[in-house]
């Protein structure tokens, strides 16, 4: 695997595509390889995209992908549906969408879906984005549907987050609720030349004014929680970003350049006054702080042996051991057996 | 705390309310009080019912537990906010709406609202059904809004899950999209008086039908997850329990009995082929998997010194050091501390 890193750093498509599969599977070898190649991250800037299903989501990252290429930039995509495995169907039709993009080696896209955990996509797309940022793309784009907590994470691997809504899905409540406006850097209302565009952008402002004192302090504290779990922690800088609303109508290419001028807004925001290193050393916090957390747990699973896990579910299920005992006890004997 | 059970158990209402207190604080002392309570608990039966805001969830609450009153059963409810310390507004109105159970000795009602993070939520609902199911209520019932992760941690704690939609809110397709129809055992449609009721009720079946194979293959995954860490795998077990879509006024009081009618057919569906037994241990086996998780992490930041994870973050930060092997650095660090 590492043997195809000075290949990707040289421009190797072949090496490229062979690097993110081998990321997808976790191949043996890919430890390695991304160890080798992190050294040349830091170029891209990464952008999030997500919104529900409907949004047009795939035809405004195609139509930015198009419009960053026209201004000479090369853009990296990847596609991750962390729905289930059952919407194959749906992520066929949205790279269908995308076929404008294909015969320009300026472009590289990748679809990525669920296979095992979301924990597990969250850490793909990450190292996805490091192996497309070492291949030098000016531009990375990580395209998800809005479904709770796998768009949060995959947004704190972005730099700029832009979430799509359209007129008339009844999203605006729902946004809410499923937090996606707090993590939203730029809004997008797509579809704007139906009926009712007026009223979603009237209503995402009015919220974005509302809740901005709370969605800020919510995002601190998301991002706060760093290395120490589950310990919110106020950072002191105060975010003064208010998301701008763009509307756009993708597949007519209305709007894009908006949309961009919004993007680079927040960019230069973020360059301002160590905004950006901040930002990257919480998502560094955030990464290190679930990479523990599954090694701890795989080391555990490893070292317990089975039988004494299962004589210690069924304790606590004939409630003759109280769930926390049980957790010392399992703990006892991972250091009894580790000692050994 | 520990003195406090002895009083519960024989009915004190006093030392049930500063127990549950004592969970929502983490107080001191409060695992001991929970493993002393622990092996009496399994006598109620443990009711979720999620929905989103605006879907009459709390008047349902409130007119299931007046008819179980009535025909002689105890009731314990347990109001959980996920969303934002902001909502406070919301859930004073909820309570109020409530008020028609005050004063009864058969009811015991306690909000409890996120201080610090979703996880600890959870664990602290979990304790608090034990702690109202210790104290003899024959229902506990667990009512939470649909916002994503959170309700579907609270819903492993729950025998039977109701969630409620109502007309007209564009729920059905987000329904989906937040896998809420994945964790219904019961549906209900409250508001049925209201104009699309019929709608909404057809699209809730066809939802279902259409949808069930998947959706139940997705719980068994979800289920199936169990204590090996983020390893999907297959229990062999066919759920064959197809959600029953009830119409009720909740206001009104119109159509509670049917709604109990469900819950009663899920407990016997549970109750036959050793069902309950599984999904007890699944119940337990996911608790479990997450307080290691928890107590692993907390043990691992313990033990680390603060500035070796400082200088660490740095090193990736300046990438003179990769994400996977800053971890590994850090276990190792951890091993060494503890073998001094």
């Amino acid at each position: 695997m590492i043997d195809l890193v000075e290949p990707l750093l040289g421009g190797d498509r072949r090496a490229l595509a062979r690097l993110l599969t081998a990321v997808e599977n976790e191949a043996a070898g890919i430890e390695s390889a991304l160890a080798a190649l992190y050294p040349h991250t830091g170029h891209a800037w990464v952008i999030g995209l997500t919104g529900s299903p409907g949004s047009g989501k795939s035809s405004l990252v195609t139509a930015l992908a198009k419009q960053y290429r026209a201004q000479g930039e090369t853009v990296g995509i990847i596609a991750v549906d962390p729905t289930s495995p059952f919407t194959g169907g749906a992520i066929l039709g949205d790279r269908i969408r995308m076929r404008d993009l294909s015969g320009d080696r300026g472009v590289f896209i990748r679809s990525m879906a669920t296979r095992g955990s979301l924990g597990g996509l969250s850490r793909a797309t990450r190292d996805a984005i490091r192996v497309l940022d070492a291949a030098g793309f000016d531009r990375v784009l990580v395209e998800t549907v809005g479904a709770g907590q796998s768009e949060v994470d995959i947004v704190r691997a972005a730099y700029t987050t832009v979430v799509i809504e359209a007129p008339g899905m009844g999203d605006d409540v729902q946004a809410i609720k499923a937090g996606i406006l707090e993590i939203a850097d730029v809004l997008v209302v797509n579809k704007a030349d139906r009926p009712g565009a007026d009223n979603t952008v009237r209503g995402l402002r009015a919220m974005l004014e509302m809740g901005h004192p709370a969605s800020r302090e919510q995002l601190v504290r998301h991002h706060g929680q760093l290395i120490a779990v589950e310990t919110p922690t106020r950072s002191g800088d105060e975010r003064l970003w208010l998301p701008p609303v763009v509307r756009t109508v993708a597949i007519e290419d209305k709007g894009i350049e908006e949309v961009m001028q919004a993007i680079e807004a927040h960019r230069a925001f973020l360059n301002q006054d160590g905004r950006m290193t901040t930002l990257e050393r919480q998502h560094i916090e955030i990464e290190l702080h679930n990479r523990l957390r599954e090694a701890l747990m795989m080391r555990l699973l490893r070292t317990l042996p089975v039988a004494s896990v299962e004589s210690i579910v069924n304790q606590v299920q004939q409630r003759t051991l109280d769930p926390q005992g049980a957790v010392e006890q399992l703990l006892e004997i991972q250091a009894t057996t580790v000692a050994k």
